[in-house]
């Protein structure tokens, strides 16, 4: 017997209290991180990341990442990275600039095989998935601060998506909520 | 040795996953109700409930839960009730309208004995309260709805609080988060 699991499309992204991803220069460094020596270990990134194998991102993100967050090296090397841009131009090896609309792309990719899909952001990539309820699992990390502004994850939509909760879990200061389709 | 424990003020409240308190009419019938056989008991508004004994919310929020929510029966009979309106007019036994603002209300009532305090809502009434970090304990129950659009729990702010996380819970299909100011 072959089982055939199919890619998951996965939303993994860490918010405000108030539903922030990013201040509103796109800033993160308000994200606590645990330094104190009895934290408990979070690998909740990693055992996500290694299943891992296509990232989607919005060209604003893209250029966050490596212009400001990570400048040295491209933190999703060895990845199929696509970036959603209205000028496309040309891409390097593995990253794919295109001006495909984002939920083509995801319904395109899904029928391919492959690891799962994380969809890393910002919220202009986000709100179509979720609209046409593409998003297979939600991993919402919640960071203990009330933001007071910035960039929100969810953008106001005409409709509601209900959810299905399948884990809440508490690590250090991190609360992670899990949901899946329904 | 006598102990007094000062008495908490505590933001006790429902939002949906995009942080939305009610629909754009106020109202609130999207909160999903467990009403299958094999689901856990949740007995954490009851327990939450026996320690108040001051309720504190805006007109607006009364009027939706005099008129729509509970009709009947006034849900905080025996609690004493503040709400707050630029018109007080007179008041009915136990419930007291009040055009005090409420960081100065809530600064008054903490320093008198007494069990305590939940501020029920709406945003006006939440947002003083938290840019002046008078709020001891956040316990904000998620519902696993992204709801689109609507009233939101925390209104844009011109500053950050950070608070600490107690403890994460799911039951049933909610996941409760607790925060205590820091």
């Amino acid at each position: 017997m072959v089982c055939i699991m199919s890619r998951k499309v996965i939303l993994f992204i860490a918010t405000s209290i108030d539903g922030y991803i990013a201040d509103k220069q796109g800033g993160v460094d308000w994200l606590p991180t645990d330094t104190t020596s009895n934290s408990e270990e979070d690998n909740t990134y990693e055992t996500f990341y290694q299943a891992v194998d296509t990232v989607i991102m919005g060209r604003t993100t893209y250029d966050q990442v490596v212009n400001e967050l990570s400048p040295e090296h491209y933190p999703y090397e060895g990845k199929a990275s696509y970036v959603l841009t209205s000028r496309p131009g040309d891409g390097k090896e593995d990253i794919h600039f295109t001006s495909e609309p984002v939920v083509a792309l995801v319904e395109r990719l899904k029928n391919e095989q492959g690891g799962n899909i994380w969809i890393v952001g910002g919220s202009s990539v986000v709100k179509p998935l979720v609209e046409k309820n593409l998003i297979d699992e939600y991993q919402i990390a919640i960071a203990p601060i009330i933001l007071g502004k910035g960039i929100p994850l969810f953008q106001t939509m005409n409709q509601s998506v209900a959810l299905k909760l399948k884990k809440t879990q508490a690590i250090n200061q991190f609360s992670y909520l899990t949901f899946t389709a329904k």
